[in-house]
């Protein structure tokens, strides 16, 4: 019997529903669909990172990896990457962000599998991304 | 060595293709893309629970927590839930009910992680949930 | 201590960007997001099967087939199937050639889930599948 418990790093805000940021049960970690939302100021509202795809990308990036490691898990244990963009030409510039920021992330590990699909989103939010992890 | 099970529960038509409303095999157990429709009349086309997002919103998480149930697991069990949305001004109020419902749930373990994204669905259709669930 | 493994068939071309068209880790597989690619010729671009909804499925099918089966699994460890198309229209087709489809893989477990949603897709792409496997 393993224990679910919910992943809540200090940098997220509380989620607008009765979800969790991240959760972990056993070996498997699951992350929430993360957006570029800066570090959460208590009693502000979420702020974007900005209004362009390398910002808001590399904070989605940032706030997912933050619950990866909130749980005890890195982006090496990631299997599944899923990423949400609102245009579709956005992608090749997406494409280049992300080889650039694991690039920079050292991993021992292969690089996780994805699906990249063209959805509506908020506004004023570009891209979004949840992951699924299993720890070793 | 885990037998995979298909999850059929007494109120679900049959899947329009070959595919299983809810599969488990060890410990994990996947329940297909639900959608707000009343439990199946034997002949009878599936008929959508009503018009609103919050009549379409409960009957969808019935359908979810029959396969759960049928397969022998709970909310408490979910790791991560899907909602598909067809129009972004109905986060707010699709909000509201996931509160309202889970807070009636009596749940033990934290919330499910969650990824809400907008899509097109079938005319007549506002959401649709799928579900990932780790059992104890 | 399980290891995390990347699957790249000899059919596929290198991704797009720093991501696996699958990996394993323990008894977990995930498979990328794919589409309807014909086997890569090297030193040219990417050739899509044909413009027709069948000539994508199917080539999309060989395609995750061929990921499974290098890392070391088949169709009946298949837990979930997610189905991206870019056209409601298409629901009652792909339906017509997913059942012909899998009627002939001699499935000896019960069929994996699915949920199909309809998103934008880049141009000249109908279709898109990943999915999840738990190996025996």
């Amino acid at each position: 019997m393993s224990e679910k418990t919910a992943i809540t790093p200090a940098t997220h805000a509380a989620p607008p529903a009765r979800f969790s940021h991240g959760v972990r049960k056993g070996n498997i970690l699951q992350v929430a669909g993360q957006v570029g939302f800066l570090p959460a100021v208590e009693g502000r509202a979420p702020e974007v990172a900005g209004p362009t795809l390398r910002e808001q990308t590399l904070q989605t990036f940032a706030n997912v990896k933050a619950i990866l490691e909130e749980g005890g898990a890195s982006w090496d244990d990631v299997m599944m990457l899923r990423v949400y963009l609102t245009d579709v030409d956005h992608f090749a510039e997406m494409n280049e962000i992300y080889d650039e920021y694991f690039g920079e992330q050292n991993l021992k590990a292969p690089a996780a599998a994805r699906t990249t699909v063209y959805v509506g989103l908020p506004p004023g939010l570009l891209i979004e991304i949840d992951a699924l992890a299993v720890l070793g």
